[in-house]
């Protein structure tokens, strides 16, 4: 019988160093609100996207002549064409482009996991299809959460329960207490989910900023099922064939 | 009205920095083992425990005459007198005694928040009397969990999150997500403890070593009534007047 393959979850960023493995399949996800964003790129035909991890480097592609979604603390960058709600990814803006892209959280940790064998994007908005992806590479996972600024956040570890859930009975194990507790969070809000989120941080950060209308979209698994994928400094789509 | 104090939980000693606040009373939390061999050494009459980083300074304690129990990865150090469960802290051993510790988790967070403006030690044993002392300082609240080599557990953040209720309705609130993550992992746990507790990792490597004798021990609330506290490089058993 094969062995199980292991799933584990890195709670915040500066957790990662003790989970990273460079043969394993790493999952980033940031829901509220980078890789929700990315995915929503791809959805609405994005060709593909620079994951940016510092303000410097945005604003050198910003000079060089790439469309630029960047914020900090969910306020647009004054030099970028627009900030990161996924709702600022329209197919007329970004079908066939190719944009550079910095948030607080999510592109960092995207970058900090080019080392493992592959790197997905996920969110709520592809769950169901990362799933589907993670199960084709047939190799231990771990599920790295953006968190806020370096803590842990309940967003990004209920879609790591979440995913682990799909995962859990199909070949996959969990190996670490984080895996088990970010799934047995998911349970607890998975029939309730809207709801049990409005004690995130982030909602009432984003709220105060007037941009917690993305706040239903972010939760709402399955929109999409573009899973895309880091291929050098560079976020494609997946394909698994 | 007051305002209510803040609780936070540090998930691992490598988050602890996003929330160390030198005004603020710390907790640490060792469940398994250390902070309840602390707790035990207390209760049995220790006078006072040097909470030691590394190795080398655990050995240059026994070379200059001190009592040192010692441990890394459950194992006990060669040159030590004895290892790191509380079982060994017995009265004959301890009382009226100085005693250095050093153990893979514990020890280390407890070092690491002695910025703090009182640094407290936690564990089930000592759970309600603990949540007294804190009640009484009228500070804000930040529970450091020691975890295993840097990385989340189960068993310390259940700690956490019993901590918080016990707070919760007098006067804190909780202050970020992993407080309330926390919370919500004892509340699923809290009627079924022992059961519930059967999934963390660190009770398979106690296990494989013969040494998980000490797990309902280790969560059974409210064995005693000391609390030690950081002075200096000492723990001493904290008083209230």
């Amino acid at each position: 019988m094969a062995k199980d393959l292991t799933i584990e979850v890195a709670m915040s960023p500066d957790l990662y160093k003790y989970h990273s493995n460079d043969e394993a399949v790493v999952v980033v996800v940031d829901v509220l609100r980078a890789t929700s964003a990315i995915c929503a790129a791809f959805a609405n035909g994005a060709k593909e996207l620079i994951p940016v991890s510092s303000v410097e480097e945005a604003r050198e592609y910003k000079d060089r002549g790439y469309m630029l979604a960047a914020e900090r603390e969910g306020i647009i960058l004054p030099f970028a064409d627009f900030g990161n709600s996924p709702y600022n990814f329209t197919p007329e803006r970004v079908a066939g482009s190719t944009i550079a892209y910095s948030t607080t959280n999510g592109t960092k940790a995207i970058n900090m996991a080019s080392n493992a064998y592959k790197v997905f994007v996920g969110s709520f908005l592809n769950l169901t299809a990362v799933a589907k992806a993670v199960r084709l590479q047939q190799r231990n996972l771990i599920i790295l959460c953006s968190g806020w600024k370096g803590k842990f956040n309940i967003e990004d570890t209920l879609f790591a329960g979440a995913l682990t859930e799909l995962l859990v009975n199909s070949g996959f194990v969990m190996n670490d207490d984080s895996a088990k507790a970010a799934h047995d969070l998911w349970n607890l809000a998975k029939n309730n989910l809207i709801e049990y989120s409005q004690k995130v941080a982030q909602r009432s950060r984003l709220a105060k900023l007037g941009l917690d209308d993305v706040f239903d979209f972010c939760f709402t698994p399955d929109s999409t099922d573009v899973v895309p994928e880091l291929c050098g400094k560079m976020l494609l789509q997946y394909k698994s064939n």
